[in-house]
């Protein structure tokens, strides 16, 4: 990329200054329609340092009303981010559907800078690698315009840059240890750079390298490629696209008709034993947790009425408060819509060390939204192997994740309904959007049957649990969620 | 990709056949509506010796009306086809719009055959890595839906079915001797393979590897997702796709206005006197090129009434009509317009050793068909790099790439309409289009400086002759043919 890319000529003055004033009202005119086609536009400014970077993001914002972007330095990550997995920071920084988002820096310049400094090896470079390809094709599979710009400069012009800077008082402190670094490392960092920007070059999201050695000329450069990525985008509504083929590991289960729910049952005395022999024995698993850092992520699915909340606290009752969350899930905000439907987990994700509980989750993409007609076939049919990519992200981070499905049968579901409705405290539980869910039970075990297998990586398996008796169910889920940590405290 | 795919369990007979049944008559189905979005699809079927794809093309086209598909079996290139560039007999065989085009392996299998047989070295790899990925987005990005299967099959299943093939004397001959090396070297092959599916596994072109253990097994995950490529692909028409940046050496070349006509004469003399001594030079040269097999390709784009048919013949006549064509590119026919629009010049092509003059070429694209509207903004915008990334392919195959402009001025053109016009011998060379064209002179002008600037690659740049005295451009003309053919023969 950055070794074969051969630049236009840098125009005369005039015709410079006529097509800047040119891309900026394009720009400008851009804006309005990039609202009305609520399309999230994503920019990615990285490049050597003193490049000039900043100026670059500067001119593409000069024209765009503040109200309609928002840009981001993206610094060295900070401790609290350090205990994220390594994509969040960058997920959680994407646009909301009609906005730009512009970061100054990101995910190239953090592997990259690794890599250069020989703190990164070969195995894990693959990773991110993979990491950021999945990535960046989830965000241009769901609509998202992602454009990539690379500022480039020569050695000499980065050299001179720096000395320039320097020298005077009131620039020295724009130039970092990292700049001098780089400029003395130039051939060796131009490997590693060239390399990350083939491995990244996807057609949907392709780098534009950018020559950056007079300020005017890259301003118009960026401009101009921004521009037409706009209006091509624009054309592109309601994509569809290919579905990949699996490629993680997956456990066999059962359908839900296959699954026993007789003589699933504990006696009151046997319940009570356990529980709290069991509770006991995971607040001791959470201290450990919490000292090796640990991150946990805890599913809950289920039909309505299977008893979910129940089953969620004799979890949370072991606990200590400051080391876990419960994020229930119900519909998405305005916000949250605006963006990919992954993006309000990400935002919720534990730190290393913490529990996270959803009390429903990122599934409902393959279940109401699938069965309410809130996303597109090809959405929902695309996002079994996203949320795969998704958990094999949490997986690489070292988190633990396990995943429940409360099951009952349809009579327990009606004989529990009837009992909210006629119970004057346990109404507010009962709605009447659970009696139409119910209507649509044999569609929703279709869905479900079909998530379950296609979503049991061996990294995040899912896991029944027979709830038509709930204190059966509670055990199990203690006993799982036991087990499963003592595997990664050992 | 081998290594890493994880296929779903085989489902039980009766399963088997409920679904064959349901994607075969779905694909029977979409054989209309393919027809009616004029959506070409081109399926190529790669894999293990012996791991069935030819059963597997069997089974996808039974359900297709024979009108509406092509096999091609892709042997080993033959001498004829070893005399063209690497990708152009597969490029000649892609489907017509609205059409299907099955490749029993293809591109992939010549590739890593000489690959694993140590034939083929690292920088001739990466250069093909290179080819196949522009051929592959070339498709994708016009619109052509590309489904690409790997039928794969375990090292002992394979030594199973080839012991089993031998035995039968009826069978013998279905096993090669590349399928005994393969399972011999099983191992080595797997890493070739698997390299080189992660290399070319572009998401709009992914790779799906079928389980070819069980023979019906394998034809139901062709048909599912062939079944279901198809259904993405019908609903995105006219998509506009990124246009990626110029990664080709270009060369500066001035506009057509910069260009001084004035003085740009020779007198009858002097013309015949060099001529003559051109001409015998050429001929001279062409015996050395045929001997050396280089193949070489000139084009001829200009004004109507700019000279190019004079020009082309002084050079034909200095050449063995056994080694060169004439090649008039007039608006394409309908078999032509329902492929990719650089088709009908791989078609084209000369074999090594061979002359190609194309009378007006490629550029169409970039003029007329830009400015009739022929082809839409992002096709002709796009089409800049990929008729450079298609000279890539001739130059890298050795080919002599000679492009000329023959350049005029308005006026020189208006006085030869009219001599043609009030000449009844010359009354069929001027049509009405021919003034319709010239009202459009000022557009043309900004078209053909564009493509001027974009495709002067250093490996096939522009050449400018200027025609206003016709001699002057015809021995410029030889004189360029001539250098550039001495630097190659040199």
């Amino acid at each position: 990329m950055l070794k074969n890319v051969i630049f236009p000529e840098r125009p005369g003055e005039e015709e410079l200054k006529a097509r800047l004033k040119a891309a900026r009202e394009k720009l400008a005119g851009q804006q309005t329609l990039i609202k009305e086609h609520k399309l999230p536009v994503l920019v990615l400014v990285e490049g050597w340092g003193t490049a000039g970077k900043g100026s670059v993001i500067g001119q593409m914002i000069r024209n765009i009303d503040p109200r309609f972007f928002k840009v981001a330095p993206m610094d060295q990550p900070t401790e609290e981010e350090k205990r994220k997995p390594f994509l969040c920071r960058y997920f959680t920084k994407i646009p909301e559907a009609g906005k730009f988002m512009f970061l100054d820096s990101g995910w190239m310049d953090e592997v990259t800078r690794n890599r250069v400094h020989g703190e990164m090896d070969q195995k894990t470079y693959e990773q991110r690698i993979d990491s950021i390809r999945r990535f960046e094709r989830q965000l241009t599979d769901n609509g998202y315009l992602v454009m990539k710009f690379f500022c480039h400069i020569s050695e000499k012009e980065q050299k001179k840059r720096i000395e320039d800077l320097v020298e005077e008082i009131d620039t020295r402190w724009r130039v970092s240890e990292n700049d001098k670094w780089q400029n003395k490392h130039y051939g060796k960092c131009l490997e590693v750079f060239d390399r990350y920007m083939e491995d990244t070059n996807n057609p949907s999201a392709p780098w534009y390298v950018i020559d950056a050695k007079s300020k005017k000329w890259a301003e118009l450069q960026a401009l101009e490629i921004l521009t037409q990525g706009i209006e091509i985008a624009l054309q592109n509504q309601s994509l569809a696209v290919p579905l990949l083929q699996n490629v993680f590991p997956l456990e066999k289960v059962p359908k839900l008709s296959e699954i026993p729910l007789e003589n699933k049952s504990l006696s009151d005395e046997e319940y009570k034993e356990q529980l709290t022999k069991l509770q006991n024995h995971l607040k001791e698993l959470h201290n450990r947790l919490y000292r090796k850092k640990v991150p946990v992520v805890i599913v809950y699915e289920g039909w309505d009425a299977a008893g979910k909340g129940g089953n969620i606290k004799r979890i949370t009752e072991a606990l200590d408060p400051r080391g876990f969350e419960v994020q229930p899930i119900a519909s998405p905000e305005p916000h949250e819509k605006a963006r990919h439907y992954l993006w309000r987990f990400w935002m919720r994700l534990p730190k290393t060390g913490h529990i996270a509980i959803f009390d429903r989750s990122w599934y409902g993409r393959v279940m109401v939204e699938r069965l309410e007609g809130f996303c597109s076939e090809n959405d929902w049919k695309r996002a079994y192997n996203e949320m795969n990519e998704f958990e094999k992200e949490l997986h690489d981070w070292g988190a633990v994740i396990i995943k429940f499905w409360v099951q009952i049968d349809k009579d327990t579901q009606l004989a529990r309904f009837t009992d909210r409705q006629n119970t004057p405290e346990k109404q507010w539980k009962i709605t009447d959007e659970d009696w139409r869910n119910r209507e649509k039970w044999d569609e929703y075990e279709v869905a479900v049957n079909e998530m379950i297998q296609k979503t049991s990586t061996t990294f995040a398996p899912w896991h029944i649990l027979e709830s038509v008796d709930k204190k059966y169910a509670r055990i199990k889920a203690l006993k799982i969620v036991i087990e499963e940590l003592e595997k990664v405290l050992k």
